[in-house]
């Protein structure tokens, strides 16, 4: 977000308006129309701004789309920290499946999903401005309950990551219903024994 | 496969030669031009068969890579039974990840995932054709291995192949290398402690 500045208020609150507006149409018409349809053109009618407005920040509906999602989903998928790491990680894997499959952001990230498969840049930005940033936060509260002594000092978190992260890119990719509450508890619950638990490798 | 009859051998095998020329093609002209830019047209040049005799047994160039992904996922990815369990998972899921990162059925997996995402029938066929069938043998697999006593009788099964395929998704998903064998062994390993390991749910 574009913080305004106290010395140069209007420009930069219409540019944030635009950006503000830009983000919203994007999302508005991929839940409408589809990924598929969504125009460059489409959405700034919609936003109100001009072609040469969208251009000069996105070259394309995918980045667009991306930023709206990142945005939405820093903001609706919390990593709460109550001082138990299991009940912390079943909230923040809740709320990412309320986000896949909300109306508003599951058709934007699925069309995003389909697309970087074909389009290595957008790929490379799903995963800089998107996923690295919100796993650095699940990293940093797993290594607060090392602290705490409810992880192992040697846990794997990256594989901790991808077990927890994992099931939920299966059955999307796969077209399936996401895991429900119980399916979840489960799962991370398997999880934390993987970890604490000592053995080979 | 159509297995060619004794009565009536030849229209049998003049027709299993199409269709396996037909599979060919498609892996061959998806590896060559990418998956977007295949067409029946094509492929039907290629493989020295009508359209008409194409449109017979298939309706959409999904259809066709799917079968020929299918067939190849079936001989090169078995599920072996040494009567280690963690070993042979390591064998499967090893050569799943050979298969996702080949030339010949990368490009066409990864084409058909694409796909998928905007394509419900093509989702269903995935499912009913290419991964129940192999999950079905890796619980096949995993009962052998209770039955041994190597995994517990209550092993949540469907939950360990989530955990077992879902980080090669998730990874995929995002465009990203594919797990080696080191990360493939310690994830095996982690997914087999979860299992053994009593606990909460």
């Amino acid at each position: 977000m574009i913080t305004p500045s106290v010395s140069d208020p209007s420009p930069r609150r219409r540019s944030e308006k635009s950006r503000s507006a830009t983000l919203s149409a994007a999302l508005e018409l991929c839940a409408e129309n589809g990924y598929g349809k969504v125009t460059i053109e489409a959405i700034a009618a919609r936003a109100g701004v001009s072609k040469k407005t969208i251009y000069r920040w996105w070259s394309t509906k995918g980045a667009i789309l991306l930023d709206a999602v990142t945005e939405l989903v820093a903001s609706a998928s919390p990593l709460p920290d109550t001082g138990d790491i299991e009940a912390d990680l079943r909230t923040h894997i809740g709320s990412l499946v309320r986000l896949f499959t909300s109306p508003v952001v599951g058709p934007a990230y699925t069309g995003i999903l389909a697309e970087l498969l074909h389009d290595e840049r957008l790929a490379r930005a799903v995963n800089d401005e998107l996923v690295i940033p919100r796993v650095a936060l699940v990293y940093q509260r797993m290594r607060g309950a090392q602290e705490q002594g409810q992880l192992p000092p040697d846990a794997d978190l990256p594989l901790a990551v991808e077990m927890l992260y994992g099931p939920l890119y299966y059955r999307h990719a796969l077209g399936r219903v996401l895991p429900d509450e119980q399916r979840i508890e489960t799962l991370v619950a398997h999880v934390m024994r993987a970890l604490r638990t000592p053995g080979r490798s």
